[in-house]
């Protein structure tokens, strides 16, 4: 079973929900839109990620035999909201920040335009996707941004939160501009380089380590990176020097070593040194253990020679910001505005656009939040993605994505390419959209 | 496609190391155990917990024919190895402490004892499974002790990361002693009770709150939860107490009310005294948003008349501890114990036993590491529950393991029934142990 696409991996109440709009024939069109409500301190931008799957789900939603029995036998339902749900099927228009393009808090990433059961349903699941991969690819671009041109690649697939957590973080990271993953899946579906080195256990299983590093020689005469840290990192070095003329004897080239414990940097000085000494020039330095976008900083401004810098469970996880303060919120109904009001969580009523806007050098300036039929000089960024339930045009293949992100990383002003605490860009209200909260704040 | 039970869902070094031992002929008896390195200052001991998804992956694990023909085109690995992944299955012994078992840093929570590559190839999913719901089941229990007999409920699944998380979140929580969940797919797959209120999105698509909430009591006589906070919290109880009477001409009773935003403990005192004074004495009161054990502790330290607490982002995410510092090592290879002695994350060699010591007043007193074949007069903790890569004997239910774990938290000393900081339990070495660590250590 897909887990994946199941209709009942959802909160209980869209299903309590949607029988109380069907049984008062509330199938007006609903207006929802995706939006993250605060920066955090440690974030000074988002890249928008997530939205391929969120389409493939929209797409593909529907109930199966089994899901619609278990609803029935629950006993909490109707039968002909059983019937309702068999026919139930995703039929709205979706608007979108295209992946990978910075955001601010306020800002809705995703505007889902259907009639309120379709809206409503599918709420729980496309915060779990937006959200996450939202959540990596922020914060995979300050490991590339930090890294000034030195490949990152993705180690977090064992602690990610389950399988589709370490899945997504290897996509929404290549995205983001890693050089690729250690997660083989991530390969197959889609096309995610994938890296990989040998283990501890690999050294460890050998009573002698030359002969563990032997040996994976040998079983990957293509792909010879190995792991020095087992006992000794030094130590270790030395024996890729007295081991190497032996396999270039057999035609084949050490092309790196990893260091993945004790004091990086230290470390890869002198590994450097002795490998240098060796005659192992051409041989490279992989970094890993505990790495994230500050470590990453610090290995840069101490021009370590290390050459490729591996993250895991820090970016899998989004360790320093863990979740995102984000919502999916109704903004209108039957063409009626609306907005929640709860303390500390209102919204911005209305169907909005953001409009953006940058400096002489090309950096982004600010940004306006406004109403769509309030058009402004700026870029828009919100565009159609989803039609009548079909996706409107074929989505840029994740290559073209990822240099977009670079290019949207270019145009992020200074002070949010460096890790600085606070830094973001102003998030406009337009005088229509203030407007707008008014009328409908004002009693009925 | 289920990705939960992918054989691509692994680093590619498993891969590539497998190819090695194969070539080698590596195929003596290897022993891994899973472990935590370190307890994080905000918490005082771990329950273990997904050994029973763990085991069902160990007992399907086998490549598909499209993983198969994936990893012959990847142009990687040899042709004899794609046929010897063909065969490949995992027939190893397991032993491991039982889900819900109070634990602690360097304890042994699982060992695998198999043929290396069986061994070594799931070492990625084990680490991504156990590590989950470990980590959500020790957050969560810190809940349920802080709630003081209040029922605690799981929301979280739309902030979890990814569908896996949320569903296993549901689990690990119920597991730790939660009432239930919102999530309805943990229901069908592991019998967790679920839980379901109304959203904001339902008030607002109606013009008029009282009539939101009418429609949803006639949508679900049987469950009339309503949510009061959308606009004015305090207005919102009146609407309840002035829909009341109404309601109940047509024989339906409002069972309860939820709060979400603002101070939760003030708008409980309030929404209390209305509903009593409206004569709605038996609407029980839920609060969520933004809750977390610390929250918890406050509005029960408060005598807030709050009957349910929902809890979501924070618990999914475990946003205070989002990863453990843990790890699957060689522990023995062939007979030979072995150790990893990087920097910082030197293991205990052997294969090793937990041996668990209570006070008088049958707390946990302290623990004892040490090898299995140094017996000790402690309870020892782990277990064997898979011989020959089948299940030894079933494994408890989820509602025996949730009775085991309230056995088990009753176990705990004062100092770990509180939110203290840097508290735990000592994890004593045995002589022994220590001295197979010099053994292993001495030069070779």
């Amino acid at each position: 079973m897909d887990i994946r696409s199941s209709m009942l991996l959802t909160d209980l109440y869209q299903l309590t929900m949607l029988q109380g709009y069907m049984e008062q024939g509330m199938e007006d069109i609903a207006v929802f839109e995706f939006f993250i409500r605060k920066m955090p301190p440690q974030r000074g931008f988002f890249l928008a990620a997530g939205l391929e799957q969120l389409l493939e789900f929209l797409e593909q939603a529907h109930f199966t035999a089994w899901e619609l029995e278990w609803i029935a036998k629950s006993g909490r339902f109707s039968r002909s909201f059983v019937d309702y749900l068999e026919r139930w099927r995703f039929t709205g228009d979706v608007h979108a920040m295209p992946e990978g393009t910075v955001c601010f808090a306020n800002e809705p990433l995703v505007r889902v335009i259907a009639p309120l059961p379709q809206a409503q349903l599918v709420e729980t699941r496309l915060i779990n996707l937006m959200q996450y991969q939202t959540l990596v690819a922020s914060k995979a671009a300050r490991s590339v941004l930090m890294a000034a041109g030195k490949p990152v690649i993705d180690f977090g697939l064992r602690r990610a939160h389950g399988a589709e957590a370490g899945l997504l973080a290897a996509r929404a990271s290549y995205l983001a501009g890693f050089a690729g993953s250690a997660t083989v899946l991530a390969s197959p579906l889609f096309g995610v380089p994938v890296f990989g080195t040998m283990a501890h256990s690999f050294v460890q299983a050998h009573s002698d380590e030359i002969e563990a590093f032997e040996h994976f020689a040998l079983a990957q005469p293509g792909n010879v990176i190995l792991l020095i840290d087992t006992y000794d990192t030094e130590a270790g070095a030395r024996k890729v020097v007295e081991l190497a003329p032996r396999l270039s004897q057999q035609g084949i080239t050490i092309k790196g070593v990893r260091i993945d414990s004790g004091n990086l940097i230290d470390h890869a000085f002198k590994v450097r040194r002795i490998l240098d000494e060796g005659g192992l020039t051409h041989v490279l330095i992989t970094a890993s253990g505990n790495l994230d976008e500050y470590a990453i900083a610090e290995i840069v401004s101490s021009e370590a020679p290390i050459d490729y810098l591996a993250v895991g469970t820090k970016l899998t996880v989004s360790s320093d910001v863990p979740y995102l303060d984000c919502a999916y919120k109704l903004q209108e109904y039957a063409r009626r505005p609306c907005r929640k009001k709860s303390e500390g969580k209102a919204t911005w009523p209305g169907r909005k656009q953001v409009f953006r806007y940058y400096d002489q050098h090309g950096r982004i300036a600010h940004d306006v939040l406004t109403l769509i039929d309030d058009p402004q000089e700026g870029q828009p960024l919100l565009q159609p993605v989803m039609e009548s339930g079909k996706r409107h045009v074929a989505l840029p293949s994740l290559a073209a994505t990822r240099d977009y992100v670079s290019q949207q990383l270019r145009q992020l002003p200074d002070s949010l390419r460096r890790l600085q605490e606070g830094a973001t860009v102003d998030v406009k209200i337009a005088p229509a959209l203030e407007r707008l909260a008014r009328i409908v704040d004002a009693p009925r």
